[in-house]
């Protein structure tokens, strides 16, 4: 991929992984996970839209420069930061709305999901489903041009549906 | 106040009015509506956290040293306008949810209110009344410290009452 | 500030901070934490729109005399308190939606943020960390034109900075 | 009825409707219309919580002395009016939720619905059903003592029962 | 009242409390409590509008006769006992949403609030303080033509609001 | 089917359509016009929960013993026919939300869907797919145990299937 | 029923009760106990739209040969089960909307009940209660044409009906 | 791009669009005139999950080998399309909740993003921004690996922001 050698791809980051703050990590860890579990280097941190913007807007500026393909972002409530990360890249950037205290994460799905026109944010699910689903999302991007990435997601999805095959009848 | 001749204050502007994009115009030009009528002099200009971030991140970070006492925000949908220049400044930050195409401004509402605990954004109601409030949630700023503006204010209000009042019996 | 010595300044609270009731307490008590951290001298008390709308009259009637520069109150379910507060006063009011039993405090926020053109309400997010910015909200209004205060907003805000910034990769 | 001739009853209202503003009475005349039509004695005007506080007071204050039995009261958006006139008052109120210009009157319903314990509104549905209803509501409480207005209330359900089942096969 | 000498009112019920379920006992129990604290006869019982209708329609068709004066229906989920008793009967009758197990009793409200023009419900707050508030109006409909009843709920208004006065400053 | 000549089989309605005010019949329609399209005798009239509950009652009591098969009830706002009917027979209702004036139906939607154990109601979709709907789930189920309906069914579905295939492509 | 001799009847499950996941068994068990309770032979299994969508088509498409009448389908959050196996047969289908995670089973109901025109899918109640209802509404469907089966169920409301009236008085 | 060359390339959809019905259109001609600026070959075409559901699967099934890298599914309601497809291929779905007529789009939004864990859809705004938005994300995603798309999208973003800036003062 693009000035990259095989070599330097395995060690640096392709995902970068971050959230709006440590208790966010609960639900984020997910996506890491998937991304270890598919053989995808990643990176994961803290980068708060309100309190460290200055270093969120370096974050999305040196993104492409430091080799990153895609970002996920998770945050709660008035969750700002996939969509300001968006709006200073054009990596493409998935939002993860995190359950928040009160409203259940409606908050913070309906502040990652309804950008305007101009600036997209992949929205996925609330809470850890959604983050697991972001981790997926990111190798399905991955995956668009290289065939042994997409030839992982498709064993990962037969080995889940003989799971679900395995589990007979219910009683 | 603070370093500020009484003529200049009549040139300089004490309240900022920025919107997301023209068509909050329509809305946003009630705050600047009370504005005017009580004498307080303002700018009023588009300035969007996803098409200008940077724009966005200079106009808070100068709104102090330029005067500014308050911001009034207003922004719809994924509205992240208010939250991110109250990321950036300390001054206090109106947020006006404006109304959205299709979630009635819900999203707007949720997006500007529900912020995590360290960065406020003073949120009014949805749509022009919102805007009028904004306006009005301003100068009540200004007048904390200054009774000849908390007289405008009061005077205002009366003649509102006097309004009612007139109304007489209804059939 | 208006004919108040510093030394006065330092026994009359400028913020009063008002809930509807006892449980109330435990969500509001951060809005005061948040004030004595800052040094902001404050009241609060509860004063309850349905139960005794008098005493809530007076309070509001008096508060310019009393010297208080901003109200905070909380409420939950039809929350009552800081718009009628709002309609006797024009003092800004800062509305906390409290959590309420069954709705989430999505009713206590539609009831203090949906105000009428004329008499705004602040309004921050439901529950604790709205609280918290209740306080913070209220000083950056006296920092308005208080250079001091500013700037133990600013040094508020750069601790929280550093201590983010200090999280370093998550795994 | 308590101390109240035959003749005064003929005068003097059982029922005070009041609104929140001049243009809740195309919805509120609904309520007024029912009243007219059973021959119950009303009194209608613009009372308003949030621009007259002092006069709501008063009208709740009186509504006893002056000789009404129940208050019917529209508000919309974040609507206090009926619940601050239920707090000043032991007499049985109605509230009817005005449609609000962006949340369909859900604000209306949670902050007229939703109040503590101590203090009851009688709530009806939103907009123009709700006040026909609030009229029909107010004439069965004066109906629980009085058969004459309960055979009225009777004939009226017939009328409408056999309207119905007149309408026959539909195609 | 009608008919009844005051001897017989001391036994016969004047507020009959009905529910869904005796699973709506825990929150309807609280009507009761304020019905007997302030002097007022009533029965209690369940009836199902689904489970037992034709006995829902005998207990609204025979309420006059057996000398009920208001009924209190308590239902949750897709709540129709209030309504249909309601269509059963020109006496008020009170709905009280109970909290529903997944939808908070928001499903709860909407069924028993939104009645179509022609038949009201008088609705109060979703849960036990609806409950306690559904007592309460029972008992200001039966004070709005009794002096004394009214006296004791005055009684019970400026004890509660003693209590809240003693409360004093909270730290 | 059972005690039925196929030739009174043709007169007597196997479906009845019911709503619960003339205004519903703009929807309600449609439910009738696949009924009439796919051959099912059907009857429709207006049934009223609270404007008719005895003449309701009569109607589900007497389904079974009239030929009646299937009842499709369509009602908006606090819904209660399709479960009150549900109530009253074990034959299948099937309920119709109707679009109501202020919530979207979705108070229709949660009134009949949210039934309580014992009673199901078959809901579909708000509005007129939720009636045209509700025309083919009532065939669906007579066609259960009629090949020849059933048959009738996949043949309307195959001529939907086609019409969208030969749509090509779009531009 | 249509080439199945009785014998074979006993054997053959007539309703298919399938759910997205092993862990919707915990609700869906209730449609299965009442199916049993009424001697109904009915079949239960996994079959998920995402993980297994080849094995979910296949089960809808070989559902009516395989003897089966009815299919329940529970399923919860972006629930496509049960209107992707509607697609796919001419049965009735009865969707479960399960509890979802994070929003209380609202997705779930959403993405069950708003089918568009041609293909409907019979919606229950969320959770437990409408998994008991799925059980039933398949058995109505079943009894449509079996006077026997509709004598049980008969029977079953009846002692329910028994049950509620043993209750007595509340205290 | 694998396998491809680059005259192929332009004869070649990259991108597939797809809808649930000709209605959807108005909505989803927006990604494709998105996709025509940017110069990305693409296809669109009406495949609907509920009334050809073959065809959906032959669809997702085929469309790694036709060369498609991403495809975008529109859907509006119960909205089950782009799920459906994401089940069939491992190729990045992005998804477009279509308004729909009653609840606003909100049940498209739901029934699409909350996939469950192992099956992503890369959700959008409800309507015409989410469909502009999504032909965005689908060429961000195609320049993860290329410079010069990459180069194209700022060029877009920069004309666009010099669009913002040049609105200069409202008044």
């Amino acid at each position: 991929m693009e000035n990259v050698t095989n070599k330097e791809q395995e060690r640096l980051p392709l995902v970068g992984v971050i959230m709006g703050s440590t208790s966010d990590w609960e639900t984020m860890k997910l996506a890491c996970q998937v991304l270890a579990e598919l053989g995808i280097p990643f990176e994961s941190r803290v980068v708060s839209a309100h309190r460290t913007p200055d270093e969120m807007f370096r974050y999305a500026e040196t993104a492409v420069e430091r080799g990153l393909r895609v970002i996920i972002a998770g945050a709660g409530g008035a969750a700002h930061l996939p969509g300001m990360v968006a709006a200073k890249t054009v990596l493409p950037v998935i939002g993860v709305p995190v359950k928040s205290s009160h409203l259940s994460g409606m908050d913070s799905l309906l502040s990652i999901v309804q950008m305007p026109a101009g600036v997209p944010v992949a929205t996925v699910a609330i809470g850890p489903a959604g983050a697991t689903n972001a981790g997926l999302l990111a190798v399905q991007m991955l995956g668009m041009h290289d065939g042994a990435v997409r030839a992982r997601l498709e064993a990962r999805r037969e080995a889940v549906r003989q799971q679900v095959q395995a589990t007979g009848d219910l009683e």
